[in-house]
């Protein structure tokens, strides 16, 4: 297996949850700007969508968009799913939600055009993550463990803090307790978030 | 069950698969200004979210996201999904790329801020619908019979015909032939989109 990644990106999501399963899997990052990889190679040959993630399977097949390789790496390792009836529902919902309005909200924080609509912006995610933390299970969005849901989350709660959106304190604690777990500090060091002797702030709190 | 979905919104497509899966459901429709289904009640009390599809299982469950319902609508009806191992996967991509691409792409349609932005828009579905036309397979996405996503798909396509969206010459053809269906039909006129004693323009072509 082999995902691209771009650092920072959604894709951290699923670099986690590889991490998480304990998944063998080589990485290679892609410069979005350029569509080049680390290693030289034109990303659009790759997947002509360009964009991050995209997961190459042992047998060839190439996956794409966050929310479907997330849904298949619960599909595989199932800790990382929703238990129940309708768990993989419950999960595809909240993996929507966090994609369709959440995600696309920091647009205007990612490429800023003007003071009034970065207010805007910040106002609606933060609206967004209220309706998030209040519909926690416990520590996570489903339980006492996280899922995929909650690392795509996760990478919310990181662009909220870049860009000074207003979070319920739920999910900064959220925050927190996920910055704490040796598979997400690997992922953050991998992708050069935090260097190898630091920790992230989070983890001491 | 029950769906509560909006004219031409999104919605259609829950609508016309559980038609084409030949369930037994109910339907009531909301105004997404006002927030009043149709009979009066606060759609906000049925879901916060307040946004179509919402539909309620028979157990009492609420379902929410487009995609999610779609999914779960696909494994209670495997006809309307894809088979393969791959086969829910390969389905939900198309399905996140249907959403958080195409449709996202229609917003400065739907809320216009000026030309520019309407043609730059109407330049950007141009051109996913054309790379969703290159992976056709046969007459629909996955093959010789519709799945969920050409439901999707289909409202996509009454959009681009609404907002004179260039659509590739397959795409077309697709939307005729979804359009010539009579459970799109029947889905059509009971949303008020075509009169009960008009078919819609596709169905004689």
């Amino acid at each position: 297996m082999k995902l691209y990644y771009s650092p920072l990106a959604c894709s951290l999501a699923d670099h986690i949850a590889l991490l998480e399963a304990n998944a063998q899997f080589e990485r290679e990052s892609v410069d979005l700007k350029t569509k080049r990889t680390a290693s030289g190679a034109d990303f659009r040959e790759i997947t002509p969508k360009g964009y991050v993630p995209a997961l190459v399977l042992d047998d060839g097949e190439i996956l794409t968009e966050n929310i479907a390789i997330l849904d298949w790496i619960a599909a595989q390792y199932p800790t990382l799913g929703v238990a129940g009836k309708l768990g993989r529902t419950r999960l595809l919902e909240a993996l929507v939600f966090i994609s369709t309005e959440v995600h696309r909200g920091f647009k205007p924080m990612w490429h800023p055009q003007g003071r009034d609509q970065l207010l805007q912006a910040r106002a609606t995610v933060s609206g967004l993550l209220d309706m998030l933390a209040d519909n926690l299970s416990g520590d996570y969005l489903f339980g006492p463990a996280p899922s995929v849901a909650d690392f795509y989350l996760f990478v919310m709660l990181l662009w909220a803090e870049r860009f000074e959106v207003p979070t319920p304190e739920p999910l900064v604690a959220l925050r927190r307790r996920m910055a704490s777990r040796p598979a997400v500090q690997a992922a953050l060091r991998q992708e050069g978030l935090v260097s190898a002797d630091d920790q992230p702030d989070e983890a001491a709190a």
